[in-house]
């Protein structure tokens, strides 16, 4: 199969151009002058389908780097399976994901891993990747990360958050960071102060303060900034590069940029719900609503300014991309688990459909340029996680991951308009946004187009991810 | 004239790719996958010259932002003309520079500009741009900036040193950003306090402190910090973005840092002398020699550390971009005039031509990746200064200006080996360099190629440049 | 005449303590265990007077190092004379003001110190030191500097306001600085860049916006920002102890703080305007009313919350001391010369009589402890401007210059209530305050007490001041 | 007993004067004007004992907050006892300890500081306090604490250090600190990450690395700037003052003055060990040698410049006071219980006699004022930990703690030289200082005269403490 996509403008990290695409099976071919005739040869005429990108951005397709598609998670799971994660991944211009297998304390990292390959193989619309959770970082443990890289896994990640789950102390978190920056891989940290938020959480409930809105309070962002410079500080011990997960304080941000202003590989993610949503209205909203906005770290105060500091700080690149943090539940069955006790309520918020409309939209306002909503949504994504060359740019020799993205569209999301993911509610119900996801290429193949899912579970393939190549 | 450079290893800002480039005339038409066989037509067959990069870097070309060809100063003038300078530009693998128009206080800019046009037109060896210099801010000049984009003059340069000479005071320096943010022009800053500076001059010379070696005695880094400072609060207050040149102390680098945490579009250029030279060694050097590396901002304290924060700040992009200020003078009959009075040297050091080389040498000792290199040496300067698209990327559409750089050749530099500068010495006399600049083609036109010339003068044409397109 | 003040709490700058203070001649002669009874001896059956200071603080006199009398501005004068002056600061407790002697360009420094003299000589209530204000630094005054230990003057101001005025370029800065280093003067800084803020000025005058407000508007806090690290720097440079005058900008104080975190002798003053006034409630005040509050620097936007960081800065001791740039203009016939212009309105406000009153106040709302208000306003200016030892401390040796303060009395601020300055109305208007200056002795002297004035015009003595000792 | 100290400079916080100090028993009762006749009335004359102090410095007694005597620690303890140590500090011109009475995991706090009582009581030459050591926060110490203001203890003590000895996790330090907020007590805090540094600890001995040098490798300074970042977090959060015991590290005085220059009641001690000592040339001392200066915090390289930096936090008030810390064990048989393992040489350096010495010499070198030696040593501590008033000023109604220090007089410090603390060996052999502890006077007794000891054990009394008299 061989497809051209013509007309259109080519975006890039650095900047754009007007160019055609020529994808060849699987792989892009060539990137070439408009008009597609080289040196006398025409292109389009050689081709089995031209699409036409007129007016149009032609950009590498998104990668959402941070996803928990069927995480068991507070006596529950993740309601999207691999197979509808992906899917309505691929609906909002997401042709990779990289989700996160999980070991726990006593079980084996390598069974953890194949149980998520059995999870997803056979059942993602678009190609996939895996982090692997430590989840009980011992010496077993240690030892198995030695395996990762040949897994094609390149990086992992502790928790500085929920004691008696995934939780690592500092000595297991400075062994991990030692053999991480002895073998290469990435630590990725869930930097939150767990002891000290559980005993704010105990102290909250027994002042019969159980309203999701005490989430956010509990989860106070003095013990996000804390623990980011902890980990800081045990990655500048360790030599080990850090890759800070959702980032959603101001204060955190600070850290990272005072970090990368002495010249530390240190990096950091926000998520979609930490620019747009906040602690006083979605968290805080009446009853039991707010439970569907129940994450962690958790939405941040408007009034303190935090929304305004991640853009910034996507800005200024102190925030270097933007992942979901795809986490669905359900209200019914599930965050209902949470009434009457916010600590009972699934953490996780869905968003792995509408990452790019959300971040286009921040080109919209003039938060973003449009070279940075590329950088940020697919380039990066692929550097930051070795899968660069094949994912996150369009060059010759990628994948042929590509979406068509039309400036001047126009989307609405909500359960009953744009919506695939597989929760009874939306996160970001009402949001009317510009642009629209026009057409998908996953690996040369078309799997959404003009309003139509195209694909099928089990086209989308392991991706065996290198070492980091963003490190500096 | 159909090129075709094959089994390079194509490498931009963001990665690397095995890739065959295809250039049609003046203007890159393809970038394709290795091999060249498109869809059954052999592009190989097809073209005129087809280049072997096998094992070779294909970058784009060099962009030399900061350059003084012929300029006029302290009674002498530089001794490159646009023509010498050029073919030497071109030596080093850059394909592009921008030059510096002067205008001087009761002159007009127009006619300032005019007179550089007239320098450079039919004399150089590469494409080239101007910036313009007001030195002498005032109405005329003030509403003679609302021309200089229509001129393709998207940046002007300002100067807190050199009172008499070039300086502005803050009142000019305020009018003239206003003026820039209301059309979009970039303000580059010459950022030391002047005034100041000419006290401990006058100081050190009546204490009989003649030696080149008091030339950065005088210059202190106290005196760069603060202009620097006072730059980005007058760009703060005028919404004007800003672009310091040749940086050299980093309580300097600290404020750009700084600036740049807070989300303002604050910039910093540094330059290969302030990587790797000091004022211990150089301008240190016994009895006049110092003379040779008289340039301000001066060479900087080893021991102070400034050099390893300014490779530092290329990391952590706090200095975005790497220029030469390339202004050369002779020792006899130039630099000699300031025998006895350092204050009389021709401040300005010769280096366009080992720009690339020697930041390469950066890549070699892990100082920078090769991504980088790239970025600082061609893609950012194409964006700061409003090329990117036609310069600065290998890319369809773009200018045919094209490196072949291999990485396991070796350069050795001073008079008599790689020196094609008009001057009498090298800064970088006895440098040994890893890598080689094999090939140089500037819009399809192979000017430098197996240690041979085949450039000319009149080759180069004028660039238009439009807006930065590297505001966030 | 011998005085014991019985039964009070003395408080100074570490602690209070519960004891009595006997005062012989104008002479503090010991400080007492409570009971006055010495080793047998009943001191209070050996005095001449008894002040009872039950439920009293007894404090140091309070010592105001910012008025300006009888100064002569904008084609006017201040309104108070040393008479009325220091009348109003005796009135409030303040038994010491340091007053500004003023050279202009081409005047001898000489003859301005004993131009003011000549004002204050057997005019004054209470005693008076002067600052030298250098407006035009040249060979002439810098020498003149030499003598001025001499004459008790330990420090002198310069401004960076004011173009054409009092205006010194940063040349004449360095050259000053360089003589204060080395001589010991302290260096006194209106830190506001005056040739950018004349621009603003022009330009807004230009636009019509002639009220009071645009003041604020044209003296915006990035231009003191600005000056305030410019003089920091020039102070680093030269090695001079450096003094920022009424310091009104938060970001200001973020810059001495800065230089104070790496071990620079550089303070700030701030006054009580900038901690209860502002923009726009004060200068914004409609139709000419805000005329009033004109002064420079200007009051600030309480929305950016300036007036919360100089309280803390008071806190962490970013802030040293606490005067209040006396400056009084009456609205008729001097504040109206600038009806329709705001830049020919007098600069000044009067606040003489209420600095201690005012201060406490913050003790009242817990900005501040007891002990930190007199340090503030009575030991830090004795230390800082080389009078302690005679000034701010209620020691043995001292002069008896004491407080009598009632933290149970109440003052209500304003014309026609407690008002003694020679102004046609109140900055203060209206302000209803906690606390009362019940009793006032100036060397041994009771010139208030209990609402009546007691002392009389040539008591107050011009104090030789010695080099600052508050310097690390 | 009446004592009049005569003809001396008596030196506070803020200045100095020439003025006698009466004391009648136990208790100052005058400060008087030199001549000491107090109108009429002959002081001398009435008095028992008359010092002669002219030319010397009469100053409040030290007091040394830091101190463990007998403390059991590491299978021995240290080895003063009460009696030796409060007699080796009374030769030094200290008049009041702050010892640390422990409360272990499983034990009753109550018990604890009975238990330093009984070990203190009757012993001591001076007078003591105690801090109370929480090592075990449950929910019994938690409720404890409310007792121990009555106890005249104000403040308490955690470790982020020793896991299974004294360490606290994040949740019992945020319960400690909340109860702390609640009802006062500063919280004292030993800030090193004490789990990481355990790890590294196994690491170094695992390799073989057992020298004391490798005391000080293990414990890096990034994991003291990480505790005391996470301890000004913690108490950021529930808002308890924050007092960081021994501080050693340049990063973390950067940590406690950027919480304060935000306005937070964060405090440092350091000791005169990181003033003077480097993990180079003392721990680094050839052999075994090295063992003697084994303290944690350790000492830090000077290499790095952590020296100079406590000396300006000192100047800079980012650091408020010094202590020793004094913690001594003999090298024969208690040190020596490392002999081929560095983690179990006892922890601990004993200089309780030389604080006063020591930090004299910062007045001779230029790095401390007069004025501030002795508030560091004498007036903060005595403000900081609830003794003002009686401790830490001369002041009519404090205690008769006075020294009378000759600053022309010399101290050679080592054994069989100035040395009377129970230990085989001394820190500080072969410190040569300017500077003399002539007289010391505790409670109007004179204890120590002209080289003798004059006091006894017995004549200390346990100083019960009020809340903290520092906090802004």
């Amino acid at each position: 199969m061989k497809t051209l996509i013509r007309g259109g403008t080519v975006v890039n990290a650095t900047g754009r151009h007007a160019a055609d695409v020529l994808i060849d099976g699987e792989t892009i071919a060539a990137v070439l002058a408009p008009g597609s005739t080289l040196l006398g040869f025409d292109v389009a005429a050689n081709v089995d389908r031209v699409i036409d990108a007129t007016d149009r951005y032609v950009i590498p397709g998104g990668i959402d780097a941070h996803t928990h598609m069927e995480l068991p998670f507070g006596g529950t799971a993740a309601s999207d399976t691999f197979e509808t994660g992906t899917r309505a991944a691929a609906w909002g211009g997401t042709t990779t994901i990289v989700d996160f297998a999980v070991q726990r304390a006593g079980e084996r990292v390598q069974d953890g891993l194949e149980a998520w390959h059995a999870k997803a193989a056979g059942n993602c619309a678009i190609d996939y990747g895996f982090h692997q959770i430590i989840g009980g970082v011992d010496v077993d443990s240690l030892a198995a990360m030695d395996s990762l890289l040949d897994e094609g896994v390149s990086s992992y990640k502790l928790f500085m958050a929920y004691p008696g789950v995934f939780y690592s102390d500092d000595a297991q978190i400075l062994r991990a960071m030692q053999k991480a920056a002895d073998i290469g891989l990435l630590t990725m940290m869930h930097a939150e102060n767990g002891p000290a938020i559980d005993v704010l959480v105990e102290q909250l409930l027994a002042a019969g303060k159980t309203d999701p809105y005490f989430h956010g309070i509990a989860r106070a962002w003095q013990m996000e900034e804390e623990a980011t410079h902890r980990a800081i500080m045990l990655a500048d011990l360790t030599g080990a590069p850090l890759y800070v997960v959702h980032v959603s304080a101001k204060q955190a941000v600070e850290q990272l940029a005072a970090a990368r202003d002495r010249g530390r590989n240190v990096f950091g993610e926000t998520c979609p719900q930490y620019l747009y949503l906040s602690l006083e209205e979605q968290l805080g909203a009446p009853g039991f609503e707010g439970a569907k906005w129940v994450c962690s770290t958790p939405l941040r105060s408007r009034a303190e300014g935090h929304q305004d500091h991640m853009w910034q700080g996507l800005r200024t690149n102190d925030l270097q991309m933007v992942s979901t943090d795809h986490c669905p539940f359900c209200m019914k069955g599930q965050k209902e688990l949470g009434l009457g006790d916010f600590s009972k309520i699934p953490n996780g918020i869905g968003g792995v459909e509408h990452r790019l409309d959300l971040l286009y939209q921040g080109v919209v306002t003039g938060q973003l340029t449009l070279e940075r909503w590329v950088e940020i949504c697919c380039t990066t994504p692929a550097r930051m996680f070795g899968m660069y060359g094949r994912k996150g740019v369009i060059a010759p020799g990628a994948d042929g991951d590509v979406v068509v993205y039309d400036p001047r569209g126009h989307t609405s999301i909500g359960v009953g308009r744009t919506h695939h993911m597989n929760m009874d509610h939306s996160a970001w119900e009402g949001f009317e946004i510009d642009g629209h996801v026009d057409t998908v290429l996953s690996r040369g193949e078309v799997v959404v187009d003009d309003g139509q899912f195209l694909g099928r579970a089990g086209h989308g393939r392991y991706v065996r991810r290198e070492l980091s190549q963003y490190l500096t």
